[in-house]
Parts: structure tokens; C-alpha cells; sequence
């Protein structure tokens, strides 16, 4: 049974000098441009178009985006449902990450009608399945309103007032910029306002789902390969934006028709191969590389050690109901994937962090650019601005802990709580209309933004998407882990509105006044939900519910929270600029600012990395790994028809590495190559990579795209989709 | 914090082309030679000088090994307490691996003087420690003989009647080779009689420890790490022959000498690079590659099961005793050790083998040499021999469960147990007095191998070895659980032994009875045990102690099972080399022979591999990796001074891979370059070799050398070993 020897494969040393321990201890090379960085559509303009040309972009510049005309390959990049994806046909096709689309999908999905376990696909456009709110934003226009806006603020004006001001000639700005048809509008703040940019968007709200993969492919691998490498996940999907049939952003209708884009990406039969040049679009969610040392700090010990103690917790009460019935399993499914990723995330983050020794390497870098800046007059300020930002963490951590629990139920569009799900959802309910009552009390135009006439449909759809997401018996469970850690709270840091209602109760006496609060309330209900969005303070009060009461209690400590946090931020809004403008004039190159949720464009090669001494991940999986992978059980169970054409195809290419710099709201990324071609979709970050939020190392962020291939030969080989394959201009059988 | 993009490391589409699940689905290439295999001296000089040139052999192959004059390199391989080892000096040093000396560096142990954990140097020669039970047996001559077995079967000989001839003539040999003084002779089958060598050697009885290192770096990584890769174990220890003051064999004494051996290696400055070739010189214990598939399938699905699940029951028991107490955890050590590593490689087969999908292929290359052997008049005995050969595997699985138990007891010299620790050890202790006592009975020359008159020191030495390998409490466990086990045997499979003594106790019963046993026992006593050394069956039977007679009533049973093994073996010995010589005649170039404990040579080159799709690992880890894995926790816990010298010399080499084909015996196997200098001590196999006793595969089979550069750097930064450096023919400063 001996076999013979086959070729030597070639000798590796070159790779041996890019261990993670060799990259932790070389010292970083200085160049003009650097890789990393996810720069904005206008900064692209500014990158030297020749060092752009030597990594591979085939295409000038400009094709990536133009400014004035508001076009380029960027346009083609949209935001949907939080996540970023791509159009692929001038009929409207997008594809994005499975995950990405999971709630369609579970929107349609009964124990009847697994949808979620088997998968979808449209035959016809007439068979598609709308989501109910489900929303997709074409990038349109970025105008920088910096000037503007600082010009607005009153000399002496404190930072508080400073901010005021900035804010109502934000609103000044939005109002007039919403005056086009059509246009969605929105002010974003970069690092805290170094730079302030007006964003246009058209905003598409009939969405509907073409085509999702069966759970076992769009999720293989589930959590136990979440944030690793090898990968061979499926993670794609594709929808399709509709518009009235005048052509403009309508509502789910009979007579709609599919959207035509401006732009669209062609997708590429070539493939990648390793070295290639490649970039990655997209709409990263926020990363913390402006954070000085001590901010980095509080997310090292404070932040990510919190999160990952209370996410454990709810995935332990929400496993236990799910493995109850296989209803609550549907309905906490999509919470449960969202709670578990982030779960990871944090666990990531504190690894990263801890083997990067990053809080340590940015107190070293922060005080390099302090001794610069002392001896530079322009930048006088840095100094007092760095102590101010120390200053403010200070007070911030004062009542972290109890902060740290208020701040669990979001407030509308307020994202404090960083993409995690609402929960309890009966406390989210009930704050949410108690502060949506708060605000309807004022006139429009002094409205929180989220909260305005407008974006009242907007509030009600999130409601209603929260109604798929619940199971009560779960709810009252994490309710009543909320509130042991809120009575555990230090006697500096109480939640009133817990302390008035549980104080001095057991575990068991805590269980049955949550049973009382969840018996008989109204705010699971959505059509109660609907008046009470009508309804004002005094009438929320009258109704005398002590579930809606606790919301009202609740939000009332949580906007005094936001009053706090205002005082903060615009404290943090008048220095953090004064700071970063010494870094950037101190590092003496462009510096992309940190992630906000806009548009992006990372530019990377393909290529593998060393996890650690002796191994190396290579760049590319194929469906031979798929299935060396598969075991018969969640979940690396591979549907059997699938197995059978996989074992045809072993070679074929399912997920691949590149150093493209993403963070969260990447997810469904386009990875287009040099010459514009869509070649993957991002949908992950390697585990030495989760920490990059913090800082890029090109020794390890790497991020995880799904091969574009991979899709194709789904539809083609296994679905035998060919209508849809012509519609993405891919021929049917290759 | 970013910094800049580094170096592209180089294309690896080369390497992509090597997954495991590639490698899986291509068909083996022909050609006539093939580097796996291990080669015995004499094969050796059969395969192709311009082969092995080209292969990287800078010397001529009689270099390695000249049979006429008994030199050449493979002298310096020594046989060491079961493990393989190599002179490194003119003054007798030999270089192992530390598990290999584990019992050395046990023996000199106590709670006050922990070697174990702190290691030990011996400044000087007169501070080395000697060994009560180590011996080195070091290569002499290889006479092949037979032909003269064979003639000695008479005419139309039963297969037992055959194999009495066969082993008679063997003991004549023997004797009349052990005639010459200082030599030690042994008679070895090869493939169950393809062919028969009289090996001589030369055995030293005085070993004395030099130098182990601390075992937080001689087992850096424990059972976590073993059989796997990345590795990063100084598995290494030195020990130095003795010998008496007129240059022969002898016992420990004062006025003894060192060693001068004939041959030593000497130790490379340089190191290796991947791809460069290597040769593993040897004693590969059992492999299993001459089995038909159907034997291959008992190994699969009743040897290897049936082990990891005793051995998991054996590991929780001793675990649990060495928590309780430091004197018990120093006991039970090196028990624990060898029967972990049986564990994992129990698992390990398994897994192997399946995923190999071993016993199929087997069965496939077994049905092609069967039709070609059916068509040539040479062969014809081939077909006829495998039925045989299925026959008697039927019948050894119609008690395989009852003799499984019954061969947990070694006999003597008898390596059925694989070369597991004796447990419990108060049967073997009684069993083996019981053996002794029958074979005593017997004329010298009629005794079985092992129980002879000249051979009774050595089988004190080995019951004494024991003593140190126990704890009462322990063992009395370990005996209940082969209690139950026994009393759960079907009805048609008992052991009376057992039956007479426990049958129908409850569990408490049976601990109760084995206490009673175990009270007043002579059978623990050393003293008692060499008493009982002289006595005959009567003499023990008429002590009246229970455990003797357990162990007297378990002996006659297990001498049946040797009866009827006997039968077994003797029908193998005649068909099996009938079928091999079809198998080889069929494969046209020559075959090694399984392992069978005897000297052998494997040539390698210095390479990594994929593990699964995705990975690659690369053949090299270094002080960095070490540093890596640190967390101060056993078995990761670097002592501080190894640290702080590792800090500074981050890249330097610890363990590298190569395709080197090894077994078991081949720990501490010298690895060496194609100039014949030593850089490397073989260790372990990777995990997806375990399995490689059954086949080699070129796309993973791997073993785990220690970079002789590892250990000089110890010895020189960390030790300031100069004297013994220079003696070892190193600088001390480089």
C-alpha cells in the first residue's frame, strides 16, 4: 500500500518571515500610502492614481467614483438592511450575505414552510417574496459641509452650545436637502468632526427575496466556524429592488417594476488567484482606531468584558427556550445569530487586543504624537484636547456599569447598543413608545431625528419587525436576568425605575412581578402598538399599564443618560478634532477616518496569513473541503444533492482570504477586481482580525469572501436556475 | 496604529494542489523506488546508489551500513529503554528523547528533589545519574538465516509441527551465537517469516542520566500538543554509556569507564531547510502495512475502539488518584504518560483509517494481486494462503473480547499488551510470579524466551521497574474496572479466573473483595517478589496467598490462550509469506517489511503539508511559536529563565517536520542530514500519520523531529553547559 513520493512542494521561507509572532515583533515600514484604511468615495480622489495603477487597478480612479456627476462603480454598492450588497443586473438584482437577508427569509418561513432550512428561489419575478421592511440606499451624492457647519457655531460658544449649532445647521441642511423628490439626506460626522459630510441617497423600499440558499450552505460551518478560517460558507443571496411604475421609490405594489440602476457590476468568470489586486465597497459599520490609549482601555476592560458576560447569559436562556418548540426556535433564530456573532466578536476583541498589545502600542503611538505636537505651534492644542478626551472618560466611567444597562434598549435610531437585538423586547416596547410619546409632544422640526412625522412608518416598521423576534417565556427570562443586574448595581449607579418596582425581591418574587408586568399589557400587541404611536405622554399614562409605566420610568433615566452623554460627546466633538489633526499632520499621510456606517473602499490583495508559528492559512477553500467538512449534523450537514455534485467538482473555489480592511456593516460587500468585476462578497473577518477595529496589522486582517463562483455554480449546477443566471448575464452552463 | 503593506508573500498554488482531499481522490503514481518505507541495513544496499544520490545522499550508501565489517552510521543508532537513540560522542554520550528517559529522571525523583519537574545536568561525570533498568543495545550483525530455519522443517510438518522446527533451529542459533563473549543474539521474523534475521549486538548495562531538561520543555504542549503539529517540545535528554574498567559490557560500578562506541555522530552547526533531505535511522516498533484488509478491518473496528475505551477508563482513574496526592502523581507519571499516548493514538488510528479509507483500498490492492496471482503458476499458493490467512482471523474473533482482558497481562518479554504499562499491576505482579514459577519447572533450555536462567535478572528488573509505578489505591481501582469488565463477557467468552472469585458481586462486593486481595499480599514486595523469583509452582501455590492464586489460575488461563495463539500464529508464519512474495512479485520493486523493533532507515526531505483544505503547515517552528503558546499554565508553562533567552533569539528553530517513515520504537531516532551529521531527534508522528502503520501516504505522513539546535541552544544560553558541549564537539559560544 505504499504509494510514491510526490513533488516536493516549493520551498516556503518567504512565508516563514510573516508569522503572527515575527509580525508582532518586526517594526512597521513607513510608506506613503498605505493598504489599510477604509477610505471615503472623495478620498479615493485623492490617492496618488499611480500607486493605485502598481496594486492592480485597472480602471482610472475616477470610474470609481465621480463627485460632481455622483457616478461610478460606487453607486453600484448599496446599503441594505444594515448590511452592504450590490447590484448585479439592470433589472434591479442584488446580492448580498445570507445573513444579510435571514430576516426576509425568516419572514416567510413557518414550521409549515421551512424556508429558513430549505431555501428559496424565485423561478419567476412574479414568485418573489417582498419583505415587509426591508429598505435598500443608493449612494447619490457626498458634498463636505465642515465649512458650513462650523461656521454656524457662535464665538465663546461652550461645547455644549458649539454642538447645538452644529446640530441645528445639520437640521438646517437636511431640510433643505430633502426638499428633492426622492432623496434621502443625512449629515455624517467623521471622527467625531474633523470633517462633517451631507450625504444623498435614493432610498428603495420594495424589496423582495429572489433567491436564498438552504441554511446548510448559506451558514455552514454555523458558530463553530463564525470568525475562523478554513471557511466554506455560502453566504450569498440575492433580491431585487422594485420601483412604481413611474419609476420612483414606492411601496410594495401589484403593479411596481424591477429598478434599474444606474451602475451595475458584471460579474467575473475569471475568478481570482492569489496575489491579486482586489477592493472591497461597502458600508462598514464603527471601528475605534481614533480612540486615544485610554478609550481603548475602556473597551479592553470595561466594554467587550461586559458584553461578552451578558451575551453568554442570553444565549444560554434563549438556546434552552429554542430547543422548547420549534416556534419559539424560529421566531429567536434571528436574535440568537445576532447575539452569538457579537458574543464572538467581543471574545475576538479582547483576544486581539490582549496578543496585539494594542492598548499598549497606541499609549506608545499617542505619546509619540504628544511629543511632536508640544513642539509644534499649530498644534498647541493636541495637548489640552487629549487631556480633555481623558477627562471625559473619567466621568464616563463614573456610572458605566449602570450606563452599560440603560443603554441595552435602544432609543429608534440610536445605535448605542451597537447592532445587538433589543431585549427584553417587553421593555423595548414599552421604553420605545414612552419615548416616542416624549417627542411627539414637541414640534416636528425640535424632534430627535428618527422620531420626526416623517420617519414614523420607519419607527412602526421596527416595531413590527421585533413582533417575528420573541418568544414570551424567553422575554420574561431575560427581563429577569436585566433586573438581578441591574439590583446588583453599585449603590452610586441605581436604575430607579428597577429599584422602585424589584428592590428587595428573590429571584422568585422578581419571576412573578414579571409575570404580572407581561399579564394583560398591550405592548406585545401591533395594533396597540399603532395608537399608542398616535398617543402622547398623558395618554400613556392613563392607560395605567405598570409595563408601560416601567418604559416610561426607564426612558425618562435614559434620556437624562443621553443629556449626560450629550455634554460628552460635545466635549468629545470639540477636542477629538484638534487631536486627530495633529495625528494626521504627524504621521504626514492620508488617514482614513474611522468607520461610521458610510460608504467605503478598501483596496487589498488575495492572500493568506500565518495564525501562528508553524502554519499557514492559504488563500483559497473548495468544495473537497465543503466536504471533508460535512458530518450529517448541524452544522456541517451538506444537502445531499448538493454532495453529489460537489463530488464532481472538487477543485472548485468556495470562499477566499484577502487583506481587505472591513468591519461589521461589511457584510455582502462587493470584492471586485481590478477591472470593476464583481469576483466575491465579504461576509466575515478572520479571527486574528477582530481586534482590526482597533488598528489594521498586515500580518493578520485578513477578511472572508464568499467566491462569486461559488453562487453561480449553485444556480447553475444544483438550483438550475437558468433564467436567473441570464438575467445576471453569467451563461447557464459553462 | 495601521501600518504598511508588507511583501506579498509568493504564489502557493503548488501547495493548494496537496489538500488532504486532493490527495484523497488522486491515483498513486508508479515508479521504482519510492522514499517511504522502512528499510532494513540490508535493503539498504539494494536500492539505487544514483537514486539515493539524487534523493541528497552526499555519501556512499556502504557508509550507512556495511554488512561484512558490522559498520558504518547505523551503529551509532543504539537501541534505549525501548526507544532509539544515538552516540553524539567518543565518550559514550548518547542523545534521546526525554520521554524515552523519563524513567531515569523518575527514578532519581522525590517530592524533595524534583527532576521531574526541574530537570537535571550533571556538571561532571561523576554527577550522572545511573539508571537501575536502562540498557543500550547497539547494532553489531545482520546475518540473514532463512534458509537454514527453513531446512530445518521436516517433510510434510503440520503448521505447528513447522514452526517448532523453525523456532528450535532459532534457539540453536541463538545458543551457539551467544558463545561469543559480550554479545547479545536474537533471531527476528519479518513479515511473519518472509524472511529471518540473526541480529547481534552489543548491550551496556550502565546508563547513566546527563541531561534532561525541566519537563515544562521536554513535554512543552502534554497531551494537548501530542501527535500534533504545531509542536514546540524539547523532547531531548542525553545519557552516557558505561562501561568496566576493561572495556567490556558491565554493571554499574565505581571504577567504570565511558563508552568509546565505534561509531558516533557528528552533531550539524547547520541546521536544515525545508525540502533538504534527511534520513531517520531507527527502531520502529509494530506497524501493520503486511495485513489483508479483513485483518486491517479487526484492527479498525474491535482493537482500536475496544482500547481507547479502556484507556479513557484507565486515564480517569489515575487522574483522579494523582490529584489527591504528590507521591501517587509521581507513581502513576509515567503510567499516565504511556497510556495517554495510547489513547490519543487509539483515536488517532481510527480517525486515520477512515479518513484514509484504509481497510477499502486495502481490500482493493489486495483483489488486483489476487487476480494476478491467480493467473501465474509461481503464485499459486498466494490465493489459498489469504483464505488461510481469513480463517484464522475468524477464528481469534470468536474469543477476540475474552483474550483482549486476558493479554492486558503481559508475559514476560511478551509485547501482545503493544507496550502499555501492566495494569492492574497487582495482577501482573502475581501473574508474572506464576509464570516464572511454571516456566522454572522446565529445563533451561526448554523455557520460553525471556524466562530463561540468564534472563532472570532482568525480569527482576523489570518487576522492580514497577515498583516505582504504583499507588495501592489506584491500582485496586484499576483492578474492579477489569473485574466488571471480565464479568460482562458473553457466556461463551469467560474468564474462569475471574468467575471463581467475583461472579454475582455488586460493585461494592467486588471492591470489598479486591481489598481483601490486595491485604497482606506478598505479591507488592520486592524483597518478597525476588523470593518468589526462585520458587516453583508448588512453593507459591503453598503460601495460600489469594492474589498469587488469582494470578496462578489467570496464567493457566492465559498459557491456553498462548496454546491456541500458537496455532494461529504458526498457520500466519506459513501463509503469510506466501502471500507477500505474490504482493511483492506483483508490485515489481522492492518492498520494506513491516516494523518489527529492528533497525531500520527511513529517507525524508524536510517538508510541511495541508491538513484539510485551507491550511497549510509549514515545516519549521521556532522560540517565537514557544513564546506564543506561553500561559504559564501547565503544559504551557516556559520557566522564566528559558523566556527571557527565547525573547531574544525569536526565530530560532525548534521542531521541524519531514516525511520521514516512523512508528513508535522511532522516538529519540537520530535524524540526519545527506552528509550524515545529526540535526535532529525524531519524537512523534502528526496526527493524520497515526494511522500511517496501516499505509504511508505521501500527502500527509509526517514526523516531528526536535531541532538538534533546539537543545544546544538550551545547554549553551540557558544552562552554560560549556564541559559538556565541548565534549559533544560544539562550540560553547556561536
Amino acid at each position: 500500500m505504499n504509494r510514491t513520493h510526490p513533488t516536493r512542494t516549493r520551498p516556503i521561507r518567504a512565508r516563514l518571515a510573516c508569522t503572527l509572532a515575527a509580525a508582532l515583533l518586526a517594526l512597521p515600514a513607513v510608506s506613503v500610502h498605505a493598504l489599510d484604511g477604509k477610505w471615503t468615495p472623495q478620498q479615493v480622489l485623492d490617492i496618488d492614481a499611480r500607486w493605485l495603477k502598481q496594486q492592480g487597478l485597472k480602471l482610472p480612479p475616477s470610474a470609481l467614483w465621480d463627485g460632481e456627476r455622483g457616478t461610478g462603480l460606487l453607486t453600484g454598492t448599496v446599503n441594505i438592511a444594515g448590511c452592504s450588497g450590490a447590484f448585479v443586473s439592470n433589472t434591479g438584482l442584488i446580492v448580498t450575505n445570507h445573513h444579510c437577508l435571514f430576516n426576509l427569509v425568516q419572514e416567510h418561513s413557518s414550521p409549515q414552510r421551512d424556508l429558513i432550512t430549505n431555501g428559496f428561489l424565485a423561478r419567476t419575478p412574479a414568485e418573489e417574496l417582498p419583505g415587509k421592511t426591508t429598505r435598500v440606499e443608493i449612494p447619490k451624492r457626498f458634498t463636505d459641509v465642515t465649512a458650513r457647519l462650523l461656521a454656524a457655531v457662535p464665538a465663546g460658544a461652550t461645547p455644549q452650545q458649539r454642538l447645538k449649532a452644529i446640530d441645528e445647521a445639520q437640521k438646517a441642511i437636511v431640510a433643505e436637502c430633502r426638499k428633492q423628490a426622492d432623496i434621502k439626506c443625512k449629515v455624517s460626522a467623521f471622527d467625531d468632526g474633523v470633517t462633517y459630510t451631507l450625504i444623498e441617497s435614493i432610498e428603495l423600499r420594495d424589496i423582495r427575496l429572489v433567491y436564498a440558499p438552504p441554511r446548510a450552505i448559506g451558514e455552514y460551518g454555523g458558530e463553530i466556524d463564525n470568525w475562523s478560517w478554513p471557511r466554506h460558507t455560502g453566504d450569498f443571496a440575492i433580491a431585487r429592488a422594485w420601483v412604481g411604475s413611474d419609476g420612483r421609490p414606492a411601496d410594495f405594489a401589484e403593479g411596481n417594476k424591477p429598478f434599474a440602476p444606474e451602475f451595475f457590476f458584471p460579474i467575473s468568470n475569471d475568478g481570482v488567484k492569489e496575489g491579486d489586486f482586489v477592493m472591497v465597497l461597502g458600508y462598514p459599520g464603527i471601528t475605534w482606531r481614533s480612540l486615544i490609549a485610554d478609550e481603548m482601555r475602556e473597551r479592553r476592560e470595561r466594554f467587550f468584558v461586559r458584553r461578552e458576560d451578558l451575551f453568554g447569559e442570553w444565549i444560554a436562556i434563549l438556546e434552552k427556550a429554542s430547543e422548547a418548540d420549534a416556534q419559539a426556535r424560529i421566531a429567536l433564530a434571528a436574535n440568537l445569530k445576532g447575539i452569538h456573532n457579537r458574543y464572538k466578536n467581543a471574545q475576538g476583541q479582547i483576544a486581539g487586543l490582549d496578543r496585539g498589545r494594542m492598548v499598549d502600542k497606541q499609549r506608545a503611538a499617542d505619546d509619540a504624537v504628544a511629543a511632536w505636537a508640544a513642539k509644534q505651534p499649530a498644534h498647541a492644542d493636541a495637548i489640552t484636547a487629549r487631556d480633555a478626551l481623558r477627562e471625559v472618560l473619567a466621568e464616563r466611567e463614573r456610572s458605566w456599569e449602570r450606563d452599560f444597562l440603560l443603554n441595552l434598549i435602544p432609543m429608534g435610531n440610536d445605535s448605542v447598543a451597537g447592532g445587538i437585538p433589543p431585549l427584553p423586547k417587553g421593555l423595548y416596547f414599552a421604553a420605545t413608545l414612552a419615548h416616542n410619546a416624549v417627542e411627539q409632544g414637541k414640534p416636528d422640526e425640535a424632534r430627535a431625528s428618527g422620531w420626526t412625522a416623517a420617519e414614523q412608518s420607519r419607527l412602526r416598521d421596527r416595531l413590527r419587525r421585533e413582533q417575528a423576534n420573541y418568544s414570551i417565556d424567553a422575554d420574561r427570562r431575560v427581563f429577569a436576568a436585566l433586573v438581578r443586574r441591574a439590583l446588583a448595581l453599585p449603590q452610586d449607579q441605581r436604575i430607579a425605575a428597577i429599584d422602585a418596582r424589584f428592590a428587595g425581591k428573590t429571584p422568585a418574587q422578581i419571576d412573578e412581578a414579571i409575570a404580572a408586568l407581561y399579564a394583560g399589557t398591550p405592548v406585545f400587541d401591533a395594533a396597540a402598538q399603532d395608537a399608542m404611536l398616535g398617543e402622547g405622554l398623558d395618554a400613556l399614562s392613563a392607560r395605567k399599564d405598570p409595563l408601560l409605566d416601567l418604559g416610561i420610568a426607564w426612558n425618562r433615566e435614559l434620556r437624562a443618560l443621553r443629556e449626560r452623554e450629550r455634554d460628552w460627546n460635545a466635549r468629545a466633538a470639540l477636542h477629538r478634532p484638534a487631536w486627530r489633526r495633529a495625528v494626521a499632520a504627524h504621521a504626514g499621510k492620508p488617514i482614513a477616518p474611522d468607520a461610521n456606517g458610510t460608504l467605503r473602499i478598501s483596496f487589498a490583495h488575495v492572500q493568506g496569513y500565518a495564525p501562528r508559528d508553524g502554519m499557514q492559512y492559504t488563500p483559497f477553500t473548495t468544495l473537497a473541503g465543503v466536504l471533508e467538512k460535512h458530518t450529517g449534523k448541524e452544522p456541517f450537514d451538506v444537502p445531499a444533492n448538493v454532495r453529489a455534485a460537489a463530488a464532481t467538482q472538487p477543485t472548485r473555489r468556495v470562499n477566499f482570504l484577502a487583506d481587505g480592511d472591513t468591519s461589521g456593516g461589511n457584510s455582502g460587500s462587493p470584492v471586485i477586481d481590478g477591472r470593476g468585476r464583481l469576483v466575491g462578497l465579504n461576509f466575515d473577518r478572520v479571527w486574528e482580525n477582530v481586534a482590526g477595529d482597533f488598528g489594521f496589522n498586515p500580518a493578520v486582517s485578513r477578511n472572508v469572501s464568499v467566491d462569486i463562483g461559488y453562487m453561480l455554480w449553485l444556480l447553475r449546477d444544483v438550483e438550475k436556475a437558468d433564467t436567473l443566471l441570464q438575467e445576471l448575464g453569467v451563461a447557464s452552463r459553462k
